[in-house]
């Protein structure tokens, strides 16, 4: 059964100040002022603190991780809760600070980066049926062990949808400094627009493939228990960016083939030429650069006569480490490094019955001249990775040539 | 009986910065060099931070108490605590952070000025067996609604001594950036010198007469436990000062009149005349400036011809709330306050059996043309309140009668 609360999170920038925190708890004033339904606050660290702290711990201690280094990243949670609730108290409304442990948000002990597996709710449902509302630092949890625990960047929009979650809520609003999800980012494309809704699959693709606006694991919990969210901004009264299921989605209308442009600066591409022959080699490889944590975006590979060429992608900070891994496996193979590029995307659930999509995609960055390093391809997207040079370029043109301006 | 335990706190200069930090951690392997005896660290905020909090509150809802605000205060320890581990991790030690709420340091609900009530000790007494150093959240403490309480102003001293009670620890440690009690403020007194030891009556009336070094409740449980304490230096590896059990002390030689010159120049006094005669109007006033939380010092009152004259002191912080209760109460008595004073006193067990002290202590302001606004006594102590510009001159000229330069 849902109930009908409300789960509110306010990112870094919505905190940054006192100023903020109080134009904060007025929004909340506002919002309560023509909907009665119990809130449940969560809020990050105020913008810049989290730097702060890891500053401070790589200052003491490069490279440390473990419970001391999630304790001290947790305290600028603790700092804007206590804040907020005070802006609160002050505007004439009830409201109570909650660290993890107050709550009960059970984490695994991978410290850094641990997963919620169980809320408890009964102090927050006691504090709404009094009237209270509870203001719960996100990003934070408590292991097995009683050790505060810490979910990784942007773990906040996952305390915030897996609270939704636990408490049955009708919907969760993530509040931020821009109006909602756009169809490309303003900077990069000047003609973007705010999108007034789409699914869960395509929010989750464009986070994985360098949308900034919500932790990709957020969403998909909400998208696993159908949790609509609402991305919004935090200082204009307007409706924002629902993320729903599928089916909900208006479909009243021809569904678009494209919903957004999405680009990651943040990667780069790794080619060795020649390898040895043999699928066994690829695959102790990425087996050995998966141990070392490192993710690996797109592959691509070629046999040739001296053996096989193989290209592939990773984060731009995990370019030493890919290093290091290949100097082991193949000290004499020629290895080249291409660190200006960038992954430009097109990401929509209406390209599933349109061959044709892949093709016009390849065809505006032919037209503008843009050669491709490397490419992928899922049922509802199409990737490419570029030079950096022209990135601006090839979004303009898929943003026009998808009919999204 | 009592275990081997030495419980070591750090106050908020000696945490400072990353390099002062670091700094402690080395210090704490020179000690375990020569010393097998297991530790158990307490740690304040890092110097500066609990103002900036302090300074956030006071932004965001001025004069705001409750559980939020010691929340917003108690993250001060988190950060210096969670450092501090982990440069002792760096070192080679093994250590863990511990906040008051995993150690179980109960207190009431008094925020910002909670007691303590009760310790738990297994979990530091577990890690103390596995070869770990807990490094314990000083100044903060958790109620019975689980809720974060803090100790109050250099409550993390309280913290140290409470929890040493709690392990029956040999003796405690509280490192700070002097080398110990001094006879005098030497900013005040240059001939002031270290004092090697002195007992708890003593540093109780030091602490209450305005010294600065040790929080007068940690002095308070120390004594009622018997706890050895040691004022000492973190940046020198010197011998500091000792503060123990009156019969303890070294009596072979003849135990000086008079221990040390304290001062404290954060002091007030009100005068009013002519008020009613009787002593139920003074009973009223004061029965209200306590119920306001003002602590009243020096009282003295005389009869007059139009009914009674009435002069006390008060701290600097209560005046403007003393005025109040004033003009509530008296709206028509000439009321003076004079705030360009200080007290001055003289504090030594060995007057108890020496009547002439205290004829001696008026002498030598006498001879210096120093007038006395108020003065009281006890049994080891003498204080004057006196203008403000003849402190240095006071102090300096009993530091010099009595014996002490």
């Amino acid at each position: 059964m849902v109930s009908n609360i409300c789960v509110k999170k306010f990112g870094g920038t919505s905190v940054g100040s006192t100023e903020r925190i109080e134009a904060v708890a007025d929004r909340i004033l506002k919002e309560r002022e023509k909907d009665s339904r119990p809130y449940v606050i969560v809020a990050s660290a105020m913008a810049g603190e989290t730097n702060r702290l890891v500053d401070l711990a790589n200052r003491t201690y490069l490279g440390f991780r473990g419970p001391a280094y999630d304790m001290l990243l947790a305290s600028g949670e603790q700092v804007s809760i206590a804040l907020l609730s005070m802006a609160l108290e002050k505007k004439g409304l009830k409201a109570k600070p909650y660290l993890a442990h107050q709550v009960g948000i059970k984490t695994d002990s991978m410290y850094s980066r641990a997963r919620i597996k169980e809320i408890k709710t009964e102090p927050l449902m006691k504090d709404i049926q009094s009237g209270i509302i509870p203001v719960v630092a996100g990003f934070q949890g408590v292991d097995e062990f009683d050790n505060i625990t810490t979910l990784g960047r942007g773990g906040s929009d996952t305390s915030a949808v897996a609270l939704a979650v636990a408490l049955k809520a009708q919907d969760c609003e993530i509040y931020t400094d821009v109006p909602g999800v756009f169809s490309a980012d303003p900077r990069i494309v000047p003609k973007a627009k705010k999108i007034p809704s789409l699914c869960f699959e395509e929010m989750v693709e464009m986070a994985s493939l360098g949308s900034k606006v919500l932790h990709i694991r957020s969403v998909e919990i909400a998208a696993k228990f159908q949790l609509k969210l609402q991305v919004r901004s935090t200082f204009e009264m307007t409706e924002g960016t629902w993320i729903m299921n599928e089916n909900e989605l208006n479909t009243s209308m021809e569904s678009p083939l494209v919903t957004a442009i999405t680009h990651d600066t943040q990667t780069a591409i790794f080619k060795l030429v020649p390898l040895p022959q043999g699928a066994e080699v690829l695959a102790q490889l990425f087996a050995r650069l998966s141990e070392k944590g490192i993710v690996v975006d797109v592959i691509s590979q070629s046999e040739i006569d001296q053996g096989q060429r193989l290209a592939f992608s990773v984060p731009v900070e995990d370019i030493i480490q890919t290093k290091q891994v290949i100097s082991e496996f193949f000290p004499k193979v020629d290895t080249t490094v291409l660190d200006q590029v960038s992954k430009v995307s097109i990401v929509g659930v209406g390209m599933r019955n349109h061959p044709g999509v892949a093709a016009k995609f390849f065809n505006v960055l032919a037209q503008n001249k843009v050669p491709i390093h490397l490419v992928t391809t899922s049922e509802i997207k199409v990737s490419a990775i570029i030079d950096r040079k022209d990135l601006e370029k090839s979004a303009q043109a898929l943003h026009s040539a998808f009919g999204l301006d």
